[in-house]
């Protein structure tokens, strides 16, 4: 059983592989092409997978054979194991609990070389559905404190294979930069009686500077304080807490923003290794006011982490208005 | 003038670069060699540098000559500016501030072959004594509120040259990370009246699992809830706020410790690149009597930082205990 540990300090929960632990030879350099053999994730060699949880397919197709368009697996290498109780228990001044909770794999198109980027915006469209389906059912089960969905793009960003896909973390906590914004946005809301991300959306409507697109339900903009260079942020114009309470007028609009946000990037900066990650409400409550769901897609084109990864602190060589400028100025065929 | 602004969300400051600003073309692959040409931090090459800031030196040589065992320059390219007012501004609902502070250069030995783990001990004081002696001088300066020691070993993990050295960032914010640190601590020590480090010092003494090594003054440890596979602590025994007050007799203690751990960890891992960060108290107030400085070394042998860039939710898969026993059961010469 994996193990959530918590920093005693900063109160950080980690989570610590107890099985299929590495050893020191384990750790090998970071490999910058495709691993060797078949694609488990390719039509046809669905028997590689674990069986799958939820598909959308054509009419007829059988489970866990060709067919879908959309399939969603479980991660053969949890991180968080489905099976067990939340165990809290405590280690003289340090705390722990049981690593309970669901990893999934969200495949998104049959099509083992194209992008997310490069999928028609019908195809993003059932991956989002496939992510707002998923959600729903893991809401369901009430040890979840959190469903983190996000995106490894490349292997310099921690991708594994290839083929395009996603995924689901589901915790039994709630992470800590979920919780840094969720107790911002909660005293920013209890002094001006307003949710900051909404004021965010109209300062950057309004300003233009770092506004990257628009239409009419979702704004992409690179963040004031941005982190990265090229990092853009996607935000609903109408406050919405969670992102599983998506309107399906709506997710059109955000397969079609999310695309041609990632293509502004690839074409700005020659297509990047990247991450997104979605953050919503955390779940067994109902979305507070103050609280306001977006994606951070944060392309990896600097070595920067150096000390940052041990002082929170960034430097940003790209002042995010040259960069949106960038992104805007691009041709999007 | 680099700017510093603040998430508005979550209150964390990014420098942000305005001169020699990075446009898309000026982002290249991460080099993994020594780039060519002449080491400008070689004796004999003082000139390629700005002028020595502080030097431990031969009697009778001259500065920005050769001669000298530790040498002080300011960062050629610093990200932070000495000039200049700490004006404070907004931006609609965004705060933003100059970019005044200092970054300097610490030359760790005039050998550019050698690494600070294999340098003696002897040199490793000299380098812990430039520290001192930098963060001593810098403290003078009202402007300033933390003083960031850091040491970035390998182009893996963000240094630009071979030759060894180490940098100190003087900022006028407090970083996230030590700010986070801070506020844990003062809580733990209202709740307790108790030193939280003190209290894991003594815990981790007692148990000796995540004991890597100790000396009279030190231990080095691998914490509980560690981030990084490898990832070892070492703290001062007695308890001390802040880096800088450590005592004379202290120094070759911590050379020691710092010798070892990181030979330790060379021999374990097979010399992997790392960054370490001085964790101390900030500047402008006496240190407070629930912090203890620290120093946090991180080695970089993982592709984690996936999604971890953007949760602050790191997967760990080599647990502590196990971490701290191969480390500890490395011959070290």
């Amino acid at each position: 059983m994996p193990e959530l540990r918590k920093d005693p300090i900063i109160g950080r929960w980690v989570i610590i592989s107890t099985e299929r632990t590495r050893r020191p030879m384990d750790y090998k350099p970071v490999p910058e092409e495709a691993p060797e053999g078949p694609c488990p994730f390719c039509p046809g060699n669905e028997a590689a997978t674990p069986p799958e949880i939820l598909a959308y397919r054509e009419p007829g197709s059988a489970p866990n054979g060709p067919g879908w368009q959309v399939r969603v697996i479980a991660n053969k290498f949890p991180t968080l194991k489905v099976e067990g109780q939340v165990d809290k228990t405590g280690e003289g001044l340090y705390d722990k609990m049981n690593g309970v909770g669901a990893h999934e794999v969200i495949i998104e198109s049959p099509d083992h070389e194209r992008s997310l980027a490069d999928q028609e915006t019908g195809q993003i469209e059932k991956v989002l559905a496939a992510f707002v389906a998923r959600m729903h059912d893991l809401k369901k089960d009430v040890r979840l404190q959190y469903l983190m969905v996000f995106k490894n793009h490349g292997f310099r960003a921690g991708a594994s294979l290839q083929h395009g896909h996603s995924q689901l973390i589901a915790t039994p906590i709630v992470p800590k930069a979920i919780k840094e914004e969720m107790y911002g946005a909660r005293d920013h809301f209890r002094y001006k009686e307003r949710c900051i991300f909404c004021d965010i959306v109209r300062q950057e409507l309004d300003d233009r500077r770092r506004l990257v697109t628009e239409n009419d339900e979702f704004l992409s903009i690179v963040p004031f304080a941005a982190r990265f260079p090229f990092e853009t942020w996607i935000l609903p114009k109408r406050h919405n807490p969670s992102f599983e309470d998506c309107q399906p007028h709506q997710v059109p609009h955000l397969a079609a923003i999310l695309k041609e946000t990632l293509t502004r990037m690839n074409l700005s900066v020659s297509h990047p290794p990247y991450n997104f990650v979605i953050h919503t409400s955390p779940c067994n409550q109902p979305g507070p006011e103050w609280f306001h769901w977006h994606i951070e897609i944060m392309p990896r084109i600097t070595r920067v982490a150096g000390f940052e990864r041990g002082t929170g602190f960034y430097i940003n060589p790209t002042p995010p208005e040259e960069a949106a400028q960038y992104l805007r100025q691009v041709a999007v065929p």
